[in-house]
């Protein structure tokens, strides 16, 4: 029931009040320096940072519209989203839906360093909002 | 300000209410055949998934004690911590402390496979409860 295409952890998303502060912060911990994406069609600025074979986001609404501000609104800092890199996501996709999987995206769209990403409701992983991710050229 | 010890993403922790049937959810994602780690001083059963370079992890309490049960009554299932992988944990953790941030463990104890973890409180973090890994042998 696997399938062929195993989970590969690929990033952690975390929603922040202040993407600045919290940039300081994760340096303060021991993250480098980020790289900075405005997304105003999602409304929210994010910065993604390495984190040896992954990657850390930290994503900060810009505005009250739009999911990440309603998410912050409710459950306020902290991670947001857990994704799993994929080799072949439309494959993926219609594998999970064909095991009832619920997703919030059938179809891929583009993310942050042109990442393809779908995401799956968290009423289909114990709570958890789960992306998956196919990196192109790899 | 960053060290010389970069942070490596190593695992996520889920909170479920049910350990057989969230583990039934993952394989469905995708996840091959978890380790289970029974770990009655912390009230815990847990079980352990690769997911590529990393992990991921179940984490069930198994009575009403100890600190997973009552984050499960306060937050419900989902993300518990994230884990990043450093390579030496008290040489971090000593630099931690000396830029102000709140440990929970300021001594590594062991966890699963024998990993040498601590936490990180998520008050230093905003909102995610982080955890520090050494992986013993690498």
């Amino acid at each position: 029931m696997a399938g062929t295409d195993g989970l590969r952890l690929h990033h952690v998303g975390y929603v922040v009040s202040d993407i600045d502060a919290a940039a300081l912060t994760y340096r303060n911990l021991g993250f480098n320096v980020g790289e900075r994406h405005e997304i105003p069609e999602q409304h929210i600025v994010a910065m993604t940072f390495h984190a040896g074979h992954g990657w850390m986001e930290l994503i900060q609404p810009t505005d009250l519209e739009g999911p990440i501000a309603a998410f912050m609104a409710k459950r306020g800092e902290g991670v947001h989203h857990v994704a799993y890199e994929v080799d072949d996501i439309e494959a993926k996709l219609a594998e999970l839906k064909t095991v009832g999987v619920q997703l919030i995206d059938e179809v891929p769209r583009v993310g942050a360093h042109n990442w393809r990403i779908a995401f799956i409701h968290p009423k289909s992983a114990h709570g958890v909002l789960t992306e998956l991710v196919q990196v192109p050229n790899e």
